[in-house]
């Protein structure tokens, strides 16, 4: 496992923006920027280069990824609601060549039925979820790790 | 139950643009104007100030939702096809603090199957369907009764 | 919209005189006395004369909505927990050309699975849910206004 | 198959009372009444003597077949809405020895897919749908058959 | 109701051959010429010409419904083993203007699960199920006054 | 666990009064009157003055019930049909603070599909079943214990 | 894409001997004669030389495929009823090596649930439905292209 | 266990008689010829005479075994296709005396979903499946053996 | 079928702008640029002018159609992964007048099992699958057809 | 009812060793200790002598009841997780004579769904869930009544 | 075909040691001793050495596939009820290469619902079932041809 | 978070003895002693002291669980097959108070339907699957953050 420079592209999905304010007892108290920060330092101790965005709309996140193949090695989504009704980014995630690893900050297996099943899943390289801030540095660190053997 | 001013913020969803044009023996020859008229002529009489959108964009939901806490006491949404397979508004709406009520113009339980299931209804506080205008009229009502309880 | 004296008839379905006692985190504290005087002093607004009645009988209420025909110009019903389980109440209803306006005290939808499906909706003119009193009130409004409809 | 004097317990379920008033194009223009005359001639014909009631309520069915074992040889019934959600009735039919046809003035098969499954069917020696006034007069038949057989 | 002469076609489907031989606890003992006997007695008493096959072969049961336009003014059909796969029995009914009673020896809603779903069902006038050679004979009834009304 | 006298509301539900005529090989020979009156003695020995009744009527036993909490320190009922259909009495138990016992003479377990399942258990205290007279004695001594450590 | 001449093997499906004459408003008024014309008349325009047969019998078809191997370089086939219903046809058509188009007259996806699946359309190389006549000529002009492929 | 003379009638379902050529990864490359031959061979081993037929018609097979009750001991059947669509085979099983062993080339609980279920498995006395040639040899040596049984 | 110009306005859906670098063993190595020109070239051959727009946006394409109806005689749409998760895109189909002829470059019938279903299709006149870019000709052909039809 | 001595074997299923430790909401503070001190007395008052074993092996219980059928007269068995998956501890108990009750210390209708089902439960002679440490009291009860009638 | 000798693990699941006095009329009367006398008979005609082990726990059979692969050429196993509930001797199977056959005595098409899909089926060479003893027999004859063709 | 040494307890399910051996396009072809020894140098590396076990037997890793709240600070456990049908080891995980990290070693998502669904899920702390070595790496890491937190 050599360790030169990797880029890394992460997406934040709806509603994310407002993290920290929106259900509390199952989401934390981390705004979104507290969770940039800890993965832009992170990203310094793995040696990856981070590119962050977060969007509300499924469009825009189908667009942000089929972009990514020629300005990232790996990739790192939270599609939060996209996860469990969109099939465009499913097929996106499938058209480009970059691993994506997705996560959870809840352990979304223990909520609603329909949060249970992710239509993005079969897509992804791997998934990581119930563990809050540290589901985004462990996805972080997998994605370092599935960028250097590619 | 006082009668101090209250803001209500009316969401329109996908398609409602074409209204009175748009399959007329489901959804009546009223244009999307004159549904806004109605809506803020009983406004003044119920002391309400209105700010009225329509969007065919389920991220641009997803953000007014989520900018309505500082602006609105109540939200009114119609949510129309998103209503079946939107999980980024019921979350957006679980995420603000402003109660919501969800209207539909027709009976929907008499429709097709797959519309027949809300997934915004749980998030909502109340939903009325099959009135025609009437819908919107009772749901302002419920609105602004909804925004002086809290 | 024309303000004629029309006259609805309300039901109230099984287990609705224990209200105020029964379960009040889910149905409030209001009696149904309380829930009787609020409507009639409405109807009085709305210029609607009353008759209202609470049952506990299948039987009985599809026999009282059978002979409203003749006396009622709309039908308000709260069919409790026959809402999911009485076909002959949907079929009395489709039986009389009176329209009918069904209301629900709770939020249906936030409950268990079978409380989610309505076998009266597609009976009725429209449904309105969730908003305690309110659901009464506006759906009497609705009757009124159905009932100078037609 | 001899021709001795037989009994027989007619059952009109819920809503039927309203014959004639209730969706003609479903249900035809003829009253409950003209039903019964027509019921009372063939069994005339066929050497029965008929002894009919009409009940909306579920219960009283109920009872009125349990009392039936002693008085009548054989049972039609119309269980109508209950059809479909009446174990209780099921059950009856089943705690008496004498045979019961169930029997459908339309052709239940076409309509709503709640409407397509019996609960008595199983319980019942046979079943007669479709076929409008005929529905009663065959399925008369088919009762006073089963009679003389047992 | 008039009285004229009307011809009936009568199609018995596959196994039926093998009557009185198979399962007798289930389809009775009688032999299907006796039953072939019964119903053309039965057609003598009601003004009826008959004319009767028996078929193993789904193509060649279709075919003779395609037939039947010109030549039976109804069609009385046991679509046995065919009633619950039969897609192009149904669409033949469909396709010819001759009304089409069902009948079954067996009341087919106390068997199998798949037993109880019927194909033909929709396409066909009525359907009558659970009496032995009764369901025949009523069927026949049933098929010459729907012959009769047309 | 104190000895004082407590009173016992017993419910029979619908058919239960053709006891050791229905159905014997599934319900035994026993009639009703046998069962009260070993009821009778067991509520003797266990300090417990019980109150008896039976009733067909879905819509009664939602009554009997809402009456009990004044008048019962338990509640033991044997559904029967309405244990499988009534979300009526499900809810009138739930409206109500004395705990219910749930008793079947039969193991409902063992039987067709639709018996398997309960609409009544989930707002049970508890369920006994398959133990014929003695699910009633056993569900007595339940009852009676509960109701002392309330 | 060359232009040698290639031979299409043509089968029409149960019940479609009797077009024009059933259910014209799903089916159009044009008999089987007139699209074997029309096709033969493309036949000729498109280079291809047609075969063509129409079979009311399962077997028959899945013997036709069978043996179009060696006489056929594609296969044209309306399924009709067996769409839904022959796993035999499926497995002919991936037993033989040419490929076939599926048309069919009406959109079977606006039609009842049980025409939504085809059982064929896994093993065709494509399906087309809902054009009328021109289902079969833009088929026609599919498997035309598909035979110089191979 | 004896040893006299046992008559074997042995079936093959649709598209059998294109083995070898068909999907030869999945069924091998044996010719229906190959199989027959090592099955008489197979049969003069254990003293059994045979009956070999194959048909593509379902009415055809429904005849065949029909007709078999009186000419062989038992019966040795691989259904193909219709082993997923035949109500009607699996009732011709069900009316004849003769046992029925139900064989399969493949292993049909690798394949596709619709495979995996048998509908004439239930009517069959035991089923072997996944072994090739070996299925039919097995399948023959158990017929053979519930031939002498019975 | 006269020769007049019509207009078409064709519509593709999400990820399709990677078309050539997706996935190639499913959706073929043509850019969208190249099926773009042909679709041109096919369309001056039929009369027809063209105009071609890709999205990847549901809302964008919800307005896209509700704009058509102005604009242009028919509309050629691939829904792409929209296809099996919009109600809005189905919405505004049936809200304009043009017909919509659905077209996939892949059969989605032999895919995973949500993209076998479609919920545009109920919306469409017909739809066409599997022909790679012959799907977009032969749908082209079929929009022209229907827009000189209406 | 006879009073002479009777055995009785009580089996504890999987995770009940750590009960008073694992989740008090639901199953209380009683260990399983002081639940087998309480069995003892009350098995002393009812004459019966019990032989108690606590196991967290799906096999080793399945040997346990097979070895029962000579040591026991009746089994008493909280089959806890095994409850919903084991097929195997059915099949045993059916494979003994001696008969078995099961018992659930919580109401087992009330929790998630797939605690809802017993597998065991058609097995058995009947069913005792809910009461806390009351269930296996009760059921030691019924198990010695049972053990004395056979 | 050679016949060099090959070694044959035959494993017994749960219950299996039961045999004899576990329902007879499903299982027979055969010991498993006497089962296993006949395979060792058969195994000395087949030039086959048999190493036989009965286990209720899942956990043993897992080890046991597990350490196969060295000692045995083929796998002879009756998963009894673990056929339904285990993946982890699925997964067992799949892990090693000597290949599997699956034996059942009953016909376990012809029983419970839950007994009719084999989680081992899938990951099996083929399947055998409802012969009784001859399953044992036949399954051992098809393993050993799997042993000498690999 | 503080740096103090913890205890992790790891256990390996079944099947993972074979590890290397076992389909190695699945799971690939580390050896468990290797995953082992990578485990144990990253545990140094975090200050972690491992306790591993590998166990095949359901009942083995219950008791495990329930032994491991005195010794480890956190657990890491790989269900393997046992994800998809153990309640007792689900059952397990809640009854202890040290939090659980599960992981699999391969997508679970991309594979058979029941490997889709985790029974354990719902009970553990979350979730990590696709990544294979590396998802035990970040498992450990993932596990020792929440014995730090607690």
């Amino acid at each position: 496992m050599s360790a030169e420079k990797v880029s890394v592209f992460v997406i934040h999905g709806p509603n994310l923006h407002l993290l920290g304010r929106r259900e509390p007892d199952i989401y934390g108290s981390l705004s979104l920027e507290q969770i940039n920060r800890a993965l832009e330092e992170e990203g310094r101790n793995l040696g990856a280069e981070l590119s962050i965005v977060q969007s509300n709309h499924e469009g825009e996140i189908v667009e942000l990824i089929g972009d990514c193949d020629d300005k990232a090695d790996a990739l790192l989504i939270n599609p939060a609601a996209y996860t469990h009704t969109s099939v465009a980014i499913r097929d996106a995630i499938l058209a480009v060549s970059s691993p994506a690893v997705e996560v959870h900050i809840s352990n979304i297996y223990r909520r609603e039925e329909f949060r249970r099943e992710s239509l993005i899943a079969p897509a992804a390289a791997g998934v990581i979820a119930g563990f809050g801030l540290d589901s985004y540095l462990l996805g972080l660190r997998a994605a370092v790790n599935l960028a250097r053997k590619t």
